[in-house]
């Protein structure tokens, strides 16, 4: 937590001013360094790196649950590998990193620096897979990807590096793809949800805005603090798309080569951080939801008789639990050291003084909801597994009320531009065509209103006698508009 | 374990064929594949990827537990900063891979791909160190590094990207970083000896020998089948030289800024593995330590009247200890589950037929002892905790076996030249010095014997009435001679 003598001081609110917040955070609270001298590549500090490993478990071990395994692949593609998919390379190729220099020897030919995957898990893939029995193929990576970024970046959120995981996955037929894709979707929704608290819109993305390479792209979506949309995950159905690129298949019983089914998923892990970061603060700093919190609840004395002696066996009794545990008995005062942990989104303070040695018992501090309880000590243990649930419950609440702050219905570009000038800045609206045809009308869209179509959710049933908000044909699709990160 | 219908076929003898045996191996155990299309870049097989993560996690417990916390710095390092130090500098460049565009454009700059990260750690030390209490500062990262490799590659041992740990800790003092390379000769013995299994020679290399930057180089030898010596970690005692070239200082009382001291270090994840790999295998495949096994026991059932369910009731009950188990219930003959799952290295196969299931026994196969033992069921769970122990001893006393049989003493050059010719490959003697000016006895040792000097034990006391066995000089060190990976 860095050089304990160095004052926080700290006023910005958080929905006002958004990203000032942003940056003052996670600077101040030492999660991210973005002074390191190439534009876009920060460094990730301690108090980040634990959050962060966290959260890679979380999809880690849910990945492997749905059987998926482990892989590494070279950090360096060749490019004729990129070249291989039209769309695809036409698509990465623009804000590819480029290699092309070993020592002081031009290279015969350039290697792309991943930007992503795709092209070198399938060269393997076509090596790997001959018979019926090699699929389903499920594979995954833990690792960074790179895009020389020439929008203007912002740490964790557009940068030239950051941290993600990706999945590979190869079937028989387009059902298990489908199936798959079902899957992936769940799988946000368990992490990112279940876990980290922050409700998804879970959407499928319109046909001029997916992967590229891609038949179909559903991402996961979550609303940052100043409504705009911030994507998370996406996972993309690939259909034959890559594995004729690649020359992937399988052989049947009549010795045909059959062209395989593919889908691969995303989650940005340094995205999420962000989202962690925005979406559960508030205008004293961070809150770190229990679960990914590396410190869960610190320990602060109030100077008096017995008081060092009881909170050292308060604090024995949390790290026995397997908790995470500060104990600040430096030579402060109680409320600078309230204002530097509540700051930094420790889940619980736990204030131990004369009156809680006498009567046995401490005093809780909830970050959330900063409110006061006194406990019992031979409570506490009890206290704090139920207190996980809560501050869930608690910061899912917050967290979909921030999100239905900014959400809307509009059935017109009219109606659009009175809900977002009323503060609203996610309208739910229809629109005729996701399709290409589909793409002017989305056009007039971001004109008018400063909104992108985000998509439809998945498994929506088709709109029954809608129009499109701009056209006014017949629509085929209930959508999402927001500004998108 | 990929293709369950693939039969394996082996016959190749570790010892006098190492290098066949090992490029075998990792193939068909599918621990690496080495057919992408870069030179010297492999893909991790899932097979491979379990074992390093358990791995990673020893190390870096191991550092957490010391103080270190974790970090990421970015992959790119701007060439400004490798130039800072001279030396380093002189030593990097010539094997470092450059971005120099992004998307169409060439950059301004160029970046190195990092080969290794002290000029991106230390340039943002000289940011984050102030004053004596931000001191000491231990972080590592755990990431993959990239060498522009013109020598032969070898899977896992030699190639152009490898898997590692990089700590960087700074001090006030020398004595404070002098300790700190004792824990981490400490950390490297405890992991790589103490859960792996594998003897380390730990040696202070000569000054001609050390890393480029460093003041003093220590380093981790272990000894492969073939009798050369693989260097798996390593620490450096880098003095002031960086932090005068990166302008690292703390200020004190008087406002005089004070260089600091720093240390690094690095363990070589990727050669850790091929060391398991090797020092452990076969002539019947791998052999993996009970700690690191993905798969920690397969059951085999040899059909006949109860064996399915009991089988099952077996499988269920190792789960429930938490281990890794397959259960091989495939249509194969029992000779060929036993082979294939041999040569992959899981440390127990358990038999089930019809007598262990009418006598409520299994029959347990150690994979590296190859003894099989009747054990009643309720005895089997005390059984497994034991053989964890039983089998580290086993492969300790194995790997140190084989280091001895190639380990001897020489005095003379013409000592040495026998002992060679007996199959001797490493020399324990004595050389002039290990300062620059030994250089020449050094490389007399390499022409004359092929082997070159790996350094002296650390905290060795200088050997008394003792020769050079080149120059015949008064000799200030005992070293040891070995041919080097």
């Amino acid at each position: 937590m860095g050089n304990e003598s160095r004052k926080v001081t700290f006023s910005v609110d958080r929905e006002r001013n958004f990203s000032d917040w942003y940056n003052i955070v996670i600077r101040q609270a030492e999660l991210i360094d973005d002074r390191f001298n190439i534009k876009g590549m920060v460094v990730y500090r301690p108090y980040a790196m634990k959050i962060v490993r966290v959260v890679y478990r979380f999809f880690e071990d849910r990945l492997e649950r749905g059987g998926h395994q482990p892989t590494q692949f070279p950090v360096l593609i060749p490019e004729e590998n990129l070249d291989k998919e039209a769309e695809h390379v036409r698509g990465f190729k623009p804000e590819t990193f480029w290699v092309t220099m070993g020592g002081d020897e031009p290279l015969t030919s350039r290697y792309a620096l991943r930007p992503t995957s795709e092209t070198a898990f399938y060269y393997m893939y076509s090596q790997w897979i001959r018979s019926p029995t090699d699929l389903p193929l499920k594979l995954y990576q833990s690792v960074s990807v790179y895009r020389h970024e020439t929008k203007a970046t912002k740490p964790l959120i557009r940068g030239r590096e950051f941290l993600w995981i990706e999945a590979h996955d190869v079937f028989a037929t387009k059902e298990e793809a489908m199936k798959q894709v079902e899957e992936d979707e769940n799988t946000m929704q368990e992490v990112i949800e279940g876990e980290l608290a922050i409700p998804v819109l879970f959407l499928r993305r319109p046909q001029w805005d997916k992967f590229k390479g891609a038949v179909d792209t559903y991402a996961a979506d979550v609303v940052m603090p100043d409504g705009a949309t911030l994507q998370v995950a996406s996972t993309h159905y690939l259909g034959t798309n890559f594995s004729e690129a690649f020359d992937i298949g399988y052989f049947d019983e009549e010795g045909r080569k059959n062209k395989v089914e593919q889908t691969c998923f995303g989650p940005g892990i340094s995205r999420i951080l962000a989202a962690i970061i925005s979406i559960h603060g508030d205008n004293s700093g961070l809150i770190l939801p229990f679960k990914v919190a590396p410190t869960h609840a610190v320990v602060i004395p109030i100077p008096g008789e017995g008081v060092h002696e009881y909170s050292v066996k308060i604090v024995q009794k949390l790290k026995d639990m397997g908790l995470g545990v500060e104990f600040d008995d430096r030579d402060e005062t109680p409320g600078a050291k309230f204002y530097k942990w509540e700051f930094l989104g420790v889940p619980l303070r736990i204030e131990v003084g004369g009156r809680e040695v006498s009567s046995s018992t401490v005093t809780v501090f909830d970050r959330a909801t900063k409110r006061r309880t006194s406990i019992g000590l031979d409570e506490l243990e009890k206290f704090i597994h139920g207190f996980s649930m809560l501050q869930h419950q608690e910061l899912h609440e917050r967290a979909e009320g921030l999100m239905n702050k900014f959400l809307d219905d509009a059935e017109t570009l009219e109606k659009a531009r009175s809900a977002i000038s009323s503060g609203r800045r996610i309208l739910r609206s229809h629109l005729c065509s996701m399709e290409l045809d589909g793409e002017e009308c989305a056009r007039k869209i971001e004109t008018e209103l400063g909104l992108s179509v985000r998509g439809e959710e998945l498994n929506a049933a088709p709109p029954k006698g809608k129009k499109c908000l701009v056209c006014g044909k017949d629509a085929k699709h209930q959508v999402y508009l927001a500004e998108a990160y």
